[in-house]
């Protein structure tokens, strides 16, 4: 079925690399838009447990293998000793590993806080290709 | 300062068990938000850790005493045993249960999916006021 | 039915100022949530066509009267002439004036990012009691 | 700056069609999870409201050149005649296109609710090279 529905609906044009970066996207964008404006404290256990269901919940996505999702500690502000004292996750504390497997590619990717672009910035770091 | 700052910003016509209201509803309003969207799959791993994220996330809101989030395993579909074969959450299956304390007054509500209003209601369960 | 709900869930105990407090406050805990994270930048068509989306968004649910988001622009940075030079929403642009009306009660409420307080406070401004 | 910032965080191995997928798939798991959740009722202005904000958003993103939302309003539930009577967004009614170019590749791809596969499915309909 799913590759009828790849002939279907993609372009014949594209190839397993090229579907591969897609769906790699498709998940760093999932990700990154779920994160945003969950509250968060500084408390480890709520971090933990925080950075867990969210790689849970992205894991259920097509064609992932692992993700890994790593919130910044540094840069999360609040300990909960006042009661307005607790953050919200923006793209500053977000930090992500994702490994996505189609077919016989294979793409380790990430999300990174850039200093120097003052960006959240989702990159492919490596395209492997198995052979068989 | 919290004191300073109710007197502030909130209309001095507001009384405590209101004001206690007005919180509850903030943190439901909230939760159920951030739940919309989030994928998951019938493993009961991925669904407690979804769950324990979120209440964690929710725990670091002011006033929250507890919250317990249930997710209706008889209406998420998916096994992840096709790719394709998982769900998101929607209203139809995010259960709450939220116990919230502003000063003396202690709140119990709930977000359930009732069948005939075919809505996910919030509402307020209890309203316990604690005497000293 | 309505009445007939609230009698079967809510608490014998609240009563519909209480009970207005509490609806209002799930519509800006709902607001705020769906708002963290768009993409923004400086374009005021694009400022205010978000604004408006959201306004219309929050205005299908349960009692609310009127509702008025206004970002802050001197708070958003960029302008897109960098494709990198854009911004999210989050809580320090988040402005918004909710009008909530639960039968004889209606609530002006509002969110706004208050510096001394580095927190996007939701408060009620003001409980108006209609006689008839 | 773009470029040398390809070259640092990039592997080298990924070319421009490549890349061009890969930014592709981030903006259409963007725009879904930013719409899931949002509420909704069949009110024409209020859909047509929404699919602009979210549309507005998505185009302050790197490398795209048009969005194009369109919510199926014959899936959508809700008149607002009864106060419960309205919905809120999932992946039934979600119907987008995008249009994104890097360098020299200009990508079509579009998310459909696919009913066979009961699925709402992020597919690139049609890659196109510029040459100069």
């Amino acid at each position: 079925m799913s590759n009828n529905k790849d002939k279907i609906y993609f372009s014949s044009d594209i190839n397993i690399r090229e579907r591969a970066c897609f769906e790699t996207g498709i998940k760093l964008g999932a990700l990154y838009h779920i994160l945003c404006g969950i509250p968060i404290s500084l408390d480890e256990k709520v971090i933990s447990s925080i950075e867990k269901g969210i790689e849970s919940a992205i894991s259920c996505q097509p064609y992932v293998e692992e993700v890994k999702i790593n919130l910044n500690r540094k840069k999360i502000v609040g300990n909960k000793t006042d009661e307005f004292d607790y953050d919200e996750i923006t793209g500053k504390v977000i930090q992500a590993e994702l490994i996505l497997k189609f077919k016989s590619i294979e793409i380790i990717a990430k999300i990174e806080w850039i200093e120097e672009l003052d960006y959240p910035l989702m990159f492919i770091e490596k395209i492997i290709e198995h052979k068989f």
